[in-house]
């Protein structure tokens, strides 16, 4: 859990990040970027912050940022009473980004100094996304993505975002961040 | 009609924006970057320069380039045989764009210097992007726009594009750039 001084730091930290992909959000937007700690209150290692442009029953699309080695574990986006899961499109914008999905085991996966969650990242077959480069996963595919060394901007295309649905390997985790009061 | 050469001119005319507003383009994507001159041989005033990120048969995303007062002439994407329309959202990332659509009308709509098609542009409701501002147009939603006098980078986020469906109020127009050999 984040103290409302951590989550504003998280905030305005993220914004360093979007300036640096020369990404222009309005001031009201800036207030609604959104810090994800997944529950494991270690966001800085196990975290994503993500801006939302758009949502609407067809179509999503968002700004991932990811700070210096931040995870954003592994998870899928199920079907579900017969309601195909999200598609995306990952684009690198600024950074790095190390994607793992399923498919042959081709690198030694980045867990390193993830204790106590890395055994819950399973997929090994690594993408590696520098800005320019991008990745379309469809729905109900597993995957996590850690950020390189100078954290990472990531443009995401997809279908429509029902987050509350996503299910994750880590059974400790809740996408839902909740504020200390 | 373009030739070669006036098309490979526009491309790297386009790449310039693209540039200017940090938008990080691959070589083979350089390469792939759509002139639209809408058959009407007069790209720098009407005309549209795209990239796609990624099409599916669910999400597209694009990146569109105006040079300083071009005009994407009005059209609706419509819905046909119980399929709906094309659904998108255009969100500014640099310089300005003017997006008309239905509704009271609000301006004197930009349409000086486009003799012999601005007899066309119906719809005159006036709405301004700034770089991060956005606007999503539902399916069957007569629109055109035009960029500011520097130019404008623009993303759309939308359902599938379906190009050859749309469809335009000026009867000479053909989506498709006929490059003469």
């Amino acid at each position: 859990m984040l103290d409302k001084k951590q989550f504003e730091a998280a905030r305005k930290e993220s914004l360093k990040y979007f300036k640096k992909a020369g990404i222009i959000l309005t001031d009201e937007e800036k207030n609604s970027v959104e810090i994800a700690d997944f529950g494991l209150s270690d966001l800085y290692k196990i975290g994503l912050e993500v801006f939302v442009y758009v949502n609407t029953t067809k179509v999503c699309a968002k700004e991932l940022v990811m700070f210096p080695g931040q995870t954003c574990p592994e998870h899928i986006h199920p079907t579900k009473n017969g309601k195909s899961g999200k598609e995306e499109t990952f684009r690198c914008r600024w950074g790095k980004v190390y994607l793992y999905v399923p498919g042959e085991k081709n690198c030694v996966p980045r867990i390193e100094g993830l204790e106590g969650h890395k055994e819950y990242l399973k997929v090994a077959h690594e993408v590696v996304l520098n800005p320019g480069e991008q990745y379309t996963l469809l729905p109900d595919t597993w995957h996590w993505f850690r950020a390189g060394e100078e954290g990472a901007v990531v443009s995401e295309f997809s279908t429509t975002s029902t987050d509350d649905q996503d299910v994750f390997t880590d059974p400790r985790i809740n996408r839902f961040t909740k504020i200390k009061e």
